[in-house]
């Protein structure tokens, strides 16, 4: 009987639940401001005009526009738990999130998947999902689990499912290779996101008309323009380190505006939770203050994005849209007075208003697997200098430096005055007991160790310390949290950030998290770690798509050959 | 294999199919004119760039864009078969079609909807179907067939079935008749086309609510304003008769082109051959000529439909997308040097390239059934003025006009001197002997008598004249046809259009069509009618949901009171 209710009411015949008198319309349909009295029944707008209704509210005047979009987002970085996101980025004004759980997949598969809509279902934030496409990353490492185009084609169809996500591996794309192109069959005719860093000519001609549609790594305008050329949507990513508004926006006029949106990718706690950061409301109020058009903007936010994935009902605000819609007090910061989603208030002036039967936590099982008196740091002396992993501060690529190590007994060793420390990844799904090994310069701890469960993309444990036993302590001590982020010293956890989903996310508030890590850093610090952000940076110690040199818990790994280099010769 | 070897030519590591060289390409996507060399492979774009191909064509600068889509026509109008309508229109530019085989279904219900899917089968026209929604009109008349919610949802899914057409009754949807809401529950999640001429206010937000997303019979900029607002896509209509372009364009903004597209609805034999005419190209040059950016205007004749109706992979030149596209002199006269259908040149300088296999007619059952000895037009004299239908020239909508007939033996007669005639619709579809008599005023013949299957929207047989034996005449003459148009005097026929296709399409070539419908309106006029598209004005006097007075099988409907009326009294 919905519809027949949804006419009765749309028709006036029976009350709305709710009417917004006076609202400035941003009208992303029809491309301009204009005013509106809003009614909603049913957690759909059903029509513009004069209305009885359960509830009137008179906004004298503010702007209506639809709730934001972020097209493309692991909610993992967040470190929290979907609920606890939806608590943060929802008072913003966003109201749906495009995911792509890769994160959590790598650890723990199908399950990973299906946590993230067990765990979102019923928020007031819509999460949808993108199938990963590329667990694990690379055949260098050993992921938690692997998601075949069998496994993909499960997912696909489920609710809140959309596509496959970000397909990374281009390579695989243009050299055919079988089972990458049976994960691209398997999307059937569902959106197929892509993520093809400086991909041009012809090598991007065949992975655009292998069926991928869209690009979320663009960094100049030119590539964008070659891309967008190409018919790929651009998502511009504005991210906690990876930045491309500035640098993209040129790209955006009104004739193809249509196929640009915004995500954010990967924000960190603390850029969640920064008054002058945020969420998408960040990205729509710089991209306003650098020159766009309000109402391409919000397009851009929105509908654009819903029409990409083919959300129907969703993304604007006309009769038939769910009625997920913000009051905003101006244009101009993006200020967000009230959010409705489905037409339930659920954040008012910043505060989160849904009930704690929307945030309730939704079991996982243990995801650390391995038996600490099984691990052995020790590395043999070799000839000549060693391949040394040079860190390089707030980015997630390395140098390959060749550095002759300090050895004792035969053994090479820490030697944190020439700062050159000791990394190791401790495989940590399935007891396997692989443990890589090298040396790494540009951190800068004197002594200590840091340990974190979140590596990418397989997650494994990282550590880096200035000794054997320290970096044991720091294992030892992600182990028994369950999965997390550790400094150590002397023996002792100086600063901790449990993440027991998955080794990956916090079960704890947002702001404990974001302090949590901030404690690290300082402990990090104190160290003598020279790093911004020293957990993060590591994190990216081990993921070997993204040059030069990395390791996982099989060796050290040239990115360039993209294949396994020994520590010492060539 | 396709997929890999689409990659493999779109590396470059194969020769491509084509290569057409030097083209300044109308990019629908990036809403930008760029200069181009566009590979071809397999049907399908795969890529711009330098490739080498089996045949290179060099366009010396000339301006490639997708090929024309019209969002909605009745096929049935131009009254031939799928294959020549695409003999006439391909080589103008049209490649695809989103048609409404509202006619023939009204005819021969699910048969008349499946001919055209078969008749279109192979074609270089690409003919997608709406599945009629509104199959009888009205119940006020005998239709050969009715289309219910369950037959609409069998057609749902099938190849090249994209929606619901025009939801024309929206009385019904507003009133939440159940058949009818079953009717757009039947669409499940695809695209339901409207139809609501001067709807507005809460009945149009109802309308909209109620899931239909378009509509195509605005006339004023007000009125496709508010519906654009309420989220539907505007199909701005250029018919033969109905001519909306020049109103509705300044609606048009970049940022809401994208709900914006062009539609014909109904172009007969003559506009479609007319050289100044023609099809969507006209629109687009006109559109152009009165000020739309030409980027703006082949988007709305192409990639804004494809969107609307989710056709993927059409509508654009692009890695991935189909190769409907066409070879233009310039951007101003809109001139079609050639037309590539999924990569085959099959127009070139207005000449259809097709092969004869292309073009082969379907069968199809008769669809003429009465007994014409049964046929009785006598009226029975009666008290007072009558009811007389007033055609009003080169409109759809009738006068009631009150008239004291002129009678003979307690009969009434007609009396051409009065500009009185008789006119009658015989149902034709089921022998059920109903004969709908009434009078007309206007026609001005003075003998003999004009008649036709086209009779919307039931199709039975209307037929006009100055004498019960020209009529009994006429009706004979279409019999012997198996449905067609007629003009008869002395009980002889004077000129005549054979359509043995449901009555409504001939199987003769377009202009052979066009010069029949020529010779019938010289021939009613040689018997003095004063109308100048007779049979096209009469075809519409049947069609009881325009007012004023219409005539059904049934009897005389006063479209107002939306039922029948008796010929005299109140």
């Amino acid at each position: 009987m919905t519809l027949e209710a949804t006419i009765a009411v749309a028709r006036g015949e029976k009350p709305a639940d709710l009417l917004l008198r006076n609202a400035q319309l941003v009208n992303v349909l029809s491309g301009e401001i204009h005013p509106a009295d809003i009614a909603v029944y049913n957690g759909t707008v059903v029509g513009f005009g004069e209305y009885q209704a359960g509830q009137v509210v008179d906004l004298e005047g503010r702007f209506v526009c639809p709730g934001f979009m972020d097209a493309h987002v692991h909610l993992e970085s967040s470190m929290v738990q979907p609920a606890e996101f939806a608590r943060a980025v929802v008072p913003l004004g966003t109201t749906a999130v495009i995911c792509d759980p890769h994160e959590i997949a790598n650890v723990l598969g199908l399950e990973g998947v299906q946590y993230i809509l067990d765990a979102s279902e019923g928020l007031p934030l819509h999460v949808y999902v993108m199938v990963p496409s590329c667990v694990p990353a690379t055949h260098m490492e050993t992921a938690g689990a692997e998601l075949t185009a069998a496994d993909i084609a499960k997912l696909m169809g489920r609710d809140r499912v959309l596509g496959l996500a970000e397909m990374m591996n281009f390579p695989g794309v243009l050299y055919r290779v079988p089972a990458v192109l049976e994960k691209l069959r398997a999307a059937g005719n569902r959106p197929i996101d892509g993520h093809a860093p400086g991909l041009t000519g012809l090598d991007l001609n065949a992975y655009v008309a292998a069926g991928i549609q869209s690009d979320h790594e663009c960094t100049t305008l030119e590539e964008a323009r070659e891309k967008l050329r190409r018919g790929m949507h651009i998502l511009i990513r504005e991210g906690t380190t990876a930045r491309n508004l500035h640098a993209l926006l040129p790209l955006v006029t009104p004739a193809n505006a249509r196929l640009c949106h915004f995500c954010t990718d990967d924000r960190h706690p603390d850029t969640l939770l920064d008054k002058d950061q945020g969420h998408i409301n960040d990205i729509v109020r710089k991209a306003i203050a650098w020159g766009l058009d309000p109402v391409t903007a919000i397009q851009m936010a929105s509908i654009n994005t819903a029409e990409y994935l083919r959300l129907r009902g969703i993304g604007a605000v006309a009769p038939g849209y769910r009625a997920d819609l913000l009051v905003l007090d101006d244009l101009k910061t993006v200020q967000v007075a009230q959010v409705y989603a489905a037409g339930r208030l659920v954040a008012e002036q910043g505060r989160f208003l849904a009930s704690r039967s929307d945030l309730l936590p939704v079991p996982i099982q243990p995801s650390v697997h391995l038996d600490l008196s099984a691990i052995d740091f020790t590395i043999a002396a070799g000839e000549g200098p060693a391949r040394v992993i040079g860190v390089i501060p707030e980015q997630v690529v390395t140098r390959e430096l060749r550095v002759e190590p300090t050895t004792r007994d035969d053994r090479v060793v820490a030697d944190p005055e020439r700062d050159l420390l000791k990394i190791a990844v401790v495989e940590r799904h399935h007891r396997t007991g692989n443990v890589g090994l090298g040396l790494v310069a540009g951190v800068g701890l004197k002594r200590g160790a840091i340990a974190s469960s979140v590596a990418h993309d397989s997650h494994n444990l990282v550590v880096i310390g200035a000794s054997d036993d320290e970096m044991r302590a720091a294992v030892a001590a992600i182990l028994e949290m369950g999965g997390g982020q550790v400094v150590v010293a002397g023996g002792e956890v100086q600063a901790a950030c449990p993440l027991p989903i998955a080794g990956l996310m916090s079960d704890q508030p947002l702001e404990t998290v974001a302090a949590q890590v901030e404690a690290l850093t300082k402990a990090a610090r104190a160290l003598g770690c020279t790093l911004p952000d020293p957990l993060m940076t590591m994190s990216f110690l081990a993921l070997a798509v993204i040059p030069s040199l990395k390791l996982t818990d099989r060796g050290l790994v040239d990115v360039g050959r993209f294949d396994f280099v020994p520590l010492f010769g060539e």
